[in-house]
């Protein structure tokens, strides 16, 4: 599959109204769902293992979407089959008042998967530039007043520029994820949360509010995919009104950069040879005596 | 006192033979010992407490020097008149494997001062390009073989830089403080940590091997002040082969650093004060049923 209709690298201009928002229709669903999904979920299982066992790599996955994209349901069936032990998922929600005495990459730094180890961000440090944004939460947060500048949104994207490019040259790939949904698609899921008994517990009458706000969310996304996409810690705009899609693409997108990461198990030197041999042979003397 | 010689920002080329490693013979010692060091003691303390009610900034002093320079010394005598809640000393060692599970600014953030705390690191992540560099240890570590380059120090100063950006543009003043000491100092210092039993505890033989890469390690002191010294986060180099010279400039410059960020106690907003008369009411007819 060509990704490279879904990235962005930072090198283009971007329009987020001109990214699709739902899969193409001469796909085939069910091969894609009945077939490719499970090949493409054992083969991300295998690459993981020699990430552990290699462990000296680390893949960190970002995801952000607006709500009722299906951040939820991509965890849920894309990382399923991934070995938990080797697996981290960590959930950002609002700060904690010991969050908020620090910078906002403390707490996203503590959460950073070790190396070896696959973490999955479900947002993120990006929300201190989306909804920090939307409702201009610097302004009222224990920032001194004075670094809280017209500039305070491209200093933060130049200090998510300046991290990302710490982990990717200290051994970690970073991949973004935005699941895109319409407005529309939101419009029904959220429906069907408020109509459907069994889907209640997931309504938070919040969302109705941040609806509201969706151009301005849509341009928060749209100036910060345009500034924090880079070659080595690229933005994948997903599809996301058609979830089978949505989570299938994102199956490629993990798989391509475990491709391009190539971990190895790790080959043992003369000596560790040597010592194996040793090993063999004292167990073996022992099933004599 | 003119904190300018002391300091490096970047702009100059800097020689490190050339600093002193003995305080101006023309200083009067009792003066300073008995008089104005207690005072900046006391000023210290002062600007703490502002420091702690606004809530808003940090302080982060770094501490880098050879064995038996005096960072313990220093810490001991110049901050133990800081109150404690509002003051974290934190040593770094050798990495846990965990630690080296990640990159290398990883336990230094999670280290961090939060904001209205001073933060005191005895030794550091300059460790990463001092012994490190020295020992040619990034060569046995877990990092990925095709990242370590002979780029490797330029590239991880230039890491340094943007993080130490990103904190003061976070509102965490950084300052470096490296203790100067001569050759020949640390020689007496290593025989009296020998001959005095009492200092016996303090001994380490390897100190003596250490020794033996004074030269190598000087080296990667003068490069390392050269490229991670900034405006806004700038080196020190403090004569350090008299103590009581050091621990003066050292409260000296913590001292600057302090008035710079200028804390403020916190004023209460009309609603905060309509709200204090409020519960002065309440507390003045309680007394009176």
């Amino acid at each position: 599959m060509d990704l490279k209709v879904y990235r962005i690298t930072g090198k283009e201009t971007i329009s987020i109204r001109e990214y699709a928002t739902r899969a193409d229709k001469k796909l085939d669903k069910a091969d894609i769902r009945d077939r490719k999904m499970p090949d493409n979920i054992a083969r991300m299982a295998a690459f993981q293992e020699k990430l552990y066992a290699e462990n000296q790599h680390a893949l960190l996955i970002v995801l952000q979407a607006m709500d009722a994209a299906g951040k939820d349901g991509i965890i849920r069936h894309v990382m399923t089959g991934l070995n938990p032990q080797g697996t981290r998922v960590v959930s950002f929600k609002v700060p904690s008042s010991e969050e908020k005495d620090h910078d906002y990459l403390w707490r996203i730094v503590k959460a950073l998967p070790p190396r070896g180890e696959i973490g999955i961000f479900n947002r993120s440090h990006y929300e201190d530039v989306l909804v920090a944004r939307v409702h201009d939460l610097v302004r009222h947060s224990q920032l001194p007043p004075e670094l809280v500048t017209d500039k305070i949104w491209d200093t933060r994207y130049r200090q998510i520029r300046d991290f990302e490019r710490h982990l990717h040259e200290n051994g970690t790939t970073v991949i973004k994820i935005f699941l895109h949904v319409s407005k529309e698609e939101q419009r029904q899921r959220l429906l069907d949360r408020i109509n459907q008994p069994d889907k209640n517990w997931k309504f938070n009458a919040g969302d109705i509010q941040e609806r509201r706000h969706w151009d301005k969310y849509m341009d928060a996304y749209e100036r910060m995919m345009q500034h924090t996409a880079t070659e080595n810690a690229p933005w994948y705009v997903v599809p996301a009104d058609n979830k089978w899609f949505a989570r299938y693409l994102v199956s490629e997108i993990v798989l391509n950069a475990l491709e391009t990461i190539d971990p190895q198990i790790p080959s043992l030197s003369p000596e560790d040879q040597a010592q194996l041999a040793e090993c063999r042979q004292l167990l073996e003397e022992e099933a004599s005596t």
